[in-house]
């Protein structure tokens, strides 16, 4: 299994490089567990989804404190059959949703948001979860929206996708359990997800 | 049929709500033939791919045209199987391309991109091609990938993505014959795509 992001930070002001290097620095902790490597589009974080995404919610914290409007875009891959398999991205949420239903991981999901530490940050955030390959992928992704509903963070459906708002701790929380407990463990899922805070249209 | 876009504008500036103002200004001559929704996260653009991928083409490459960095990201999707049919999204190029090969296609996808009418701006562009359901997802993704290597905008391939760089006028192309001519032709596929300009880290 290969796990992993691109993520972009977008910062709306004219001092956008002073912002995205305070964010980076809030990826220290995670250097050890992940692979990052930056480009002049996006960074790369390769590794287990816990740090993974404990790493994009701290980085998107960290960039928020400021008053500045900033966004955060993220492409979520795991299990792409074009990728190797790296034993770092090894997950036991994973290993376990082979042999629980649809329902058994709706639960588990929504225990695991209530128990999400807060950050102290709100944001915005939506999203796109695609299952690729065999099977009835909408089943799925129907599933995962009921489970987005009840979440706690949940704010509207959109076309293509799905608004959560509230704490960024519960916020990625919810995006993690969607990206792990939703299309099959050993499958091809991505997520295309977009963070949003401090935004003068607020609506 | 449905097809349709979240677009999201993001100006690196404090100018930023000048800039993307600017930059929708350049969507008044699709507005008889997109539907275009504005929330404070995203423009919704639903319609057929020919004024879709004009009016996303046009869109950033007015608001390139200041000096500031400015990135755009889009969540394209065709076919999704939740979204209803609506008229206005038909497309002849969907249409034949059920009928042509995988060979085939490719060689109409090069000719596109060939044809395309420079704009003058210059652009990144990295983009992941999603083809959900039944059928071997993977060989249309390779497929596509051989198309892009060849399509004159092809800069490198990343974990995830592709990376393009041209022109924007045959960089969209490309893109937009990736959605079309890759993936079953009445089938559900989507795009999570970023676009780039006077980025000062430029690599």
């Amino acid at each position: 299994m290969f796990i992993g992001a691109q993520v972009s930070l977008y910062p709306m002001t004219s001092d956008f490089v002073e912002v995205i290097m305070t964010g980076l620095d809030a990826l220290t902790p995670y250097k050890s567990d992940l692979r990052i490597e930056t480009d002049d589009m996006s960074t790369l974080m390769v590794g287990a989804p816990e740090p993974l995404f404990g790493a994009m919610r701290d980085l998107f914290a960290a960039s928020t404190r400021r008053p500045e409007h900033v966004t955060m875009h993220v492409t979520l891959s795991r299990g792409c059959p074009g990728e190797p398999d790296d034993p770092t991205c090894r997950c036991d949420v994973l290993e376990k949703a082979q042999d629980e239903s649809l329902a058994e991981r709706q639960v588990l999901a929504a225990e695991a948001v209530r128990s999400a530490a807060e950050t102290g940050v709100q944001i915005d955030l939506q999203f796109s979860l695609y299952v690729m390959g065999n099977g009835d992928h909408m089943e799925e992704i129907y599933g995962c929206i009921d489970f987005l509903r009840n979440s706690g963070t949940f704010h509207k459906t959109k076309n293509f996708c799905t608004r959560l708002r509230g704490d960024a701790g519960p916020v990625f929380e919810t995006l993690r359990q969607a990206f792990l407990r939703f299309g099959p463990a050993q499958g091809h899922v991505t997520i295309d997800m977009t963070a949003s805070a401090n935004s003068p249209s607020l609506a």
